[in-house]
């Protein structure tokens, strides 16, 4: 049985700025257990240092699953709210692998749409500073703002996260 | 004879923000044709890539004209609704052609203070990541965040896309 | 004797977004004189002509005094409308001086939940362009991002400015 009012909501943010702490709490509005699609792979001992950060401060009642690339599935098997963090590192493995990332985002917006519980997407705001010099850099960015634009026109609800603070972008209820 | 209302509205965003169609939407609520004033200079194939992109979404009543720099005689020119698209390249040659900003940035003032039809500006902001590695990049950062404060002032509207939507940063009617 | 209602503002923007003359704005709203916490420190020829033209816009009964990393204890010593320009700065001159972030952090918000008169806080939002390559950048950027959480936390009303304009993050009176 699905919800009566499934939602999804896009929190986007800069670098530190609180806005997973603020995502959790949106999930955690809605009763748990609460699922946690973690995209990170730990490449290296910062990034291994991060996620051990971000794991220590989810309560346990938090189930945690590692989805690299394939977010649309995991959503799709998910049955009550859950949380994908982040949508950044995902676009970066899909990139990495060269997949299609325009299919990829088709079939994640799909499985948002259809997902029985609520649905929080963080991601990171990439694309207000100086354009950067190598070519790679240039090409994420690009994908990353047009992900944004083609979840945020789906989503209910679009967030900018400023020091731990939620702008609001788009209110809930806006068509 | 000049319409009764004439409105600068300032569109800032960043990479991939959607501000070009945002502020081509802001365009097209006043009756055509509308002249499309674009600054992009084809360097590269990428920039190529980009123009070609942008020219094929605007539909055949829009009326492309390639300024590079020569902005405000442009403006003064036109008769009815216009799009600049982009400040940020218009900046970018006047700074390689080592102009007089200032003086370029009062005369583009004076041309939207007296256009005859609606206009739309759009800028990327590129002010809030890191300060950038050399000094040319760093100078057109502050030139960039000195041409936006001065035409926000002037501006009836301010507006920061984030993904495709617009957060309000003047609203119509600010003093 | 304590002020009726002691009030902290942080205030964060871009480069050249105008933040320093809006939050000079916020402090002159209050009966001067005003003290000015300058935490530049002139390393170079493009540093030195910035804290100059920053000088230059201030009128007389501005008290300028440089305050490169004590800031808890110039806080814990005024008694009237304080400007602190900018944490950016300071946190720079924390970083390169190897001191505890953590623990500065606290004394700092320590002296603002302290402060006798109205309390304004400069800093810029560093963390929405693309990963930066180097690693004390990446640090920097970190540690920028916690103290704007920590700080935005506490304070009265969190301002980011947008071209020269106020995007009201935290209004005044929110809990």
């Amino acid at each position: 049985m699905r919800s009566p009012a499934p939602r999804t909501t896009l929190v986007l943010g800069g670098a530190r700025s609180g806005k997973s702490a603020y995502a959790e709490s949106l999930v955690e509005a809605a009763p748990g257990p609460w699922l946690y699609l973690a995209t990170a792979q730990a490449w290296d001992d910062e990034m291994r240092a991060r996620i051990a950060l971000h794991r220590a401060r989810r309560p346990a009642n938090w189930i945690t699953r590692d989805v690299p690339t394939a977010l649309a599935g995991a959503i799709a098997e998910s049955g009550g709210p859950v949380l994908v963090d982040c949508l950044t590192l995902w676009l970066t493995n899909l990139l990495l692998a060269d997949a299609d990332l325009d299919a990829a985002t088709e079939a994640l917006c799909a499985a948002c749409a259809d997902a029985r519980g609520p649905l929080v997407l963080v991601s990171n705001e990439v694309g207000l500073g100086i354009v950067p010099d190598n070519a790679l850099a240039r090409r994420f960015r690009d994908a990353a703002g047009r992900l944004h634009q083609r979840l945020a026109a789906d989503a209910d609800r679009v967030v900018l996260v400023v020091a731990g603070l939620p702008l609001i972008v788009k209110p809930q209820g806006t068509p």
